[in-house]
This record gives C-alpha cells, sequence and structure tokens, in this order.
C-alpha cells in the first residue's frame, strides 16, 4: 500500500542476483516472476534435494528462499547496490510445504536509509494454504 | 487470502474483549471496526498517555495494541474460547508514530488447532505510512 | 562472554532513564540492581494495574520492561546518547507471571555502530522459572 | 539455570539425528560434543560449499546449523520423538562468520507440554565473537 519506487525491472534484479551468487546454480535462487512497486513475486523450481524426510520442503530451504526473495525486492528498489545485508530474520513456519515449485511473495514494509523491512509469504500448493511467512529485515550501505 | 470462517460479528468480538478485561477501560482497549474472514481492522482512539517523550506514541502502546488485535482476530474465528494466550510477539518499529488514533490491520495467517498466527500492520497517519508490523502468535485452548 | 565495556554505573544509568522518561512514575521504569560489562539486572517493584485477569502479569507489561531492559544496558555502554530508538523487540511468553516484583536480566550480544542486539530474560518468581525471554534490536544513533 | 533432566546422551543424541536425517552427510549435520542439562554445543566442521561471496558462512548455512541445535538439545530432553517440528526461527545476524568450523550453543528456556524454546548462540572465530543469535520454537508431538 505504500508509495515505492522501482529502480530496476525483473530482468534487471534477476541478472544482478546471478552476479551477486556466481557460484549457485541459477535455478536454485529462484527468479522473480513479477515486480511492482513494493511486491514481488519470486519461483523457485522443485528439486529433490530440497525435501526432508516426510517428503515436505525443508524448513533451510524455505529459509533461504525468503532470504533471497527479501534481497531481490529490496535491490529491485534501491538499484545495484549489492552489499546490503540480512540483519535479522524471523520465520513462522505454518504447515508442511509439499513437493512443488516454491513461490515466495515478497512486500515491502518500510524502506529507510539504513534499513529495508520485508514480510514473505512462501507456498508449494496454494497461496490460500501458506507453508510459512517470514519477516526479514536488511541493513543497508550507507551511502 | 486463506479461506477462513467467522463464527462471531464485530459487536460480539467487542463485547467479548470487555468482558475478558473487565478493569480496562473500554476505550484503551480499541474496538472492531471492521471484520471479515481472516481479517479485522480495530481503532483505539488517541489519549496523551500513550506519548512518550517526542510525542510519538509509546512502544509499549503499540505492542498492547497489535497483541489486542491479534486476540480480537483470533476470537472472531474460534468463537468464545477466552483461554488463548500469546505465545510470542515479534514488533517491527518501522517510523515514530506521530500522536492520533491508532489503527491496527490484523490479518489471519494460520489458524491450527493448536496455535494461530496473525500479521498485524500498524499506524496513525495513514496504511501507507506503516508504524509497526507484527506477527503475533497464539496458544489455543485444545478443545 | 563477549568484551564489552562500561561508560556509565548503574547510578548513572537509573539518572539518564529518568530524564529519559520525565513523566514517568519512577517506580514503574524499573531501576538498575546490578551491572557489569555486558550485563545488567532491572528490577520493577509489583504493583496491581500490572496484572491482567487471572492474576498474572501482563504481556504489554513484560514487554515494557524488556526494552527497558535493553536500554538501560545499552545506555550503559555508549553513554549519555538518549536516542537509541527500539527497532525490533521479539518476546516468547513462556509461562504466566505471577504476581511480584518483575525482575529482568539484559545480555548484549552485539554492539555496532549502527546497532545493538540483546537477549532478556524476565522473571517473577525464580530465574529457573522465566516468565519470558526477548530479543531486542536498537538502533543507535549515528555519531 | 532452569532445572532440566536429561533422557538421552550425545550419543544417542548424535545416533538419532543420523536416523532423523538418512540422506543428510553426516558431517553436514554437525555432532553434539557437549551435553549437560538444558544445554548443548553442537560442531558442524567447515566446508567449502557453506561459504556466500566474501568467504563468509552464508546465512541459511548458520540458520540451518541453529534449527539442528536446538533439535539436538530438545531430543535430548525428551527423548526418541522424532515428530517435534519447528514452528518459529528468529534469526539475528551479528557479524559476518569466517570461514571456519561452526560452533552453536544452545540452551533450553522452556519444555512445556506443546512447545519447547531455545536460545542458540553461533560463532566461528571464538565465543566472544558471535556471528548470530537465534531463538527457537519448536511443536511438540502431543502424547
Amino acid at each position: 500500500m505504500a508509495r515505492f519506487e522501482l529502480r530496476l525491472d525483473a530482468d534487471a534484479v534477476n541478472a544482478l542476483m546471478a552476479k551477486a551468487f556466481p557460484e549457485a546454480d541459477a535455478a536454485a535462487l529462484g527468479a522473480v516472476t513479477a515486480l511492482s512497486p513494493g511486491r514481488a513475486t519470486l519461483v523457485r523450481p522443485f528439486a529433490t534435494h530440497m525435501l526432508r524426510p516426510g517428503r515436505l520442503v525443508s524448513g533451510p530451504t524455505l529459509m533461504s528462499m525468503a532470504d533471497s526473495a527479501a534481497y531481490a525486492l529490496i535491490l529491485a528498489h534501491i538499484g545495484e547496490q549489492l552489499m546490503a545485508v540480512t540483519s535479522q530474520l524471523t520465520m513462522n513456519f505454518l504447515r508442511g510445504a509439499k513437493a512443488g515449485d516454491i513461490t515466495a511473495e515478497a512486500e515491502l514494509l518500510h524502506l529507510g536509509r539504513r534499513s529495508a523491512v520485508c514480510d514473505v509469504r512462501l507456498w508449494t500448493e496454494a497461496p490460500d494454504r501458506l507453508a510459512a511467512q517470514a519477516g526479514v529485515t536488511y541493513a543497508l550501505p550507507l551511502s
């Protein structure tokens, strides 16, 4: 709802993410599939190594996805400044995440000079069956 | 977005809150002003004792409001079970809250048999100038 | 365990807190009763207005105490800079807090140039019967 | 400080962890190296895949370690009940974690019938240079 302004489009953010994590399998990062002021959607294709026993997507996979989604959303609004670092991540696990592509919807709650705070919702089944919700805070480089 | 079902209307929730906190000044609790499946809006009228130095609404006032808003929203969905208790509250303070009535918008992220998780956004100026965001978890009575 | 250095003693911190919150009832703030590098203990005398139904100390009272304890501990290490503001507070409610004086033990986990992070444990009965635990982050004034 | 009672020793916990995550590289899980009522220390040997650009241990690696440490500590106190699941994890990133073995010290704050709450401190350099601190809540199987 807040008034935010994009500095990068989805392609530019995806290129920046790939540059920031050169060693990562591109697929492992997920990609921005939708982007608007204050909001981004990312999708990470399913891979069997994401699973923990019980055939559910593991907690670390979901936390990593929440973190990347917040990072992508913040980059889209601050531009090419790779030095933003996560300072806090709070994850609520809401229900077991069944095997499948992971979607993350990230919303910017606040973008200040020193930090940015995002809300991230994650699911594999459907948006009305959330697997997890995260609050993610990034410390921003002082410019 | 999730499929939730209301068991109480706004008047019933307000009556239940007043019953749960008989000693509280009714105004101090705030009142449900809008209610739909999965969502509630509460408003607490401004009072000078809410302020801390700098004429900003104090952190404890905002945390208390976040907690009441989550409680009201959960009661609306589980009905008259006063035994729900807060197990976790994570508050992100986003900007100073200028003196004014406090609005809280609470959204139900998950309602399980044992716990409920809510997202709460708070402001005094305007919804696109959030003062704070909270994640609130309640433990539910085993029925 | 970390190497921290005090800049103020307990009396100086208590005087600073009273100055920061001139309108507050002195007793309501609690007082630093022990202080060493990286650690502070505060005690707030019991008062009936702290109770919620069930004769337990209310959540907002405990959250407010956690916040003050972190603030006092940080002031003791950064000196007379009243501009530190809470940016995040995560509270785990562990058991009902029976009526009684509230003790808070705050530990400094990190003191950086831009922020400080504290762990706070709270109880009314005994230190091995914690009522709550909080993680509190303060944003520090850039000096 | 609380009065907790161990049901398993370190070897039994390590065996149980290996059984719970049969597909994981044993080293990736880390091992309990010290265990006493209410406290456990785990160490995970360094591996290059833990690093992110800048030669710092990645956030997901640290979050995963915090989660395993809490799980191991809880198992040690509840015995062979593999169904405990993480319900909440709050991670404070305090400083960059230099390449090295990761040590996690987990402390049990509360063990109830329905949930357990742990505090976890993580470092690679030295215990007085914490890389991160986590609060981890597990939901326990109703027995």
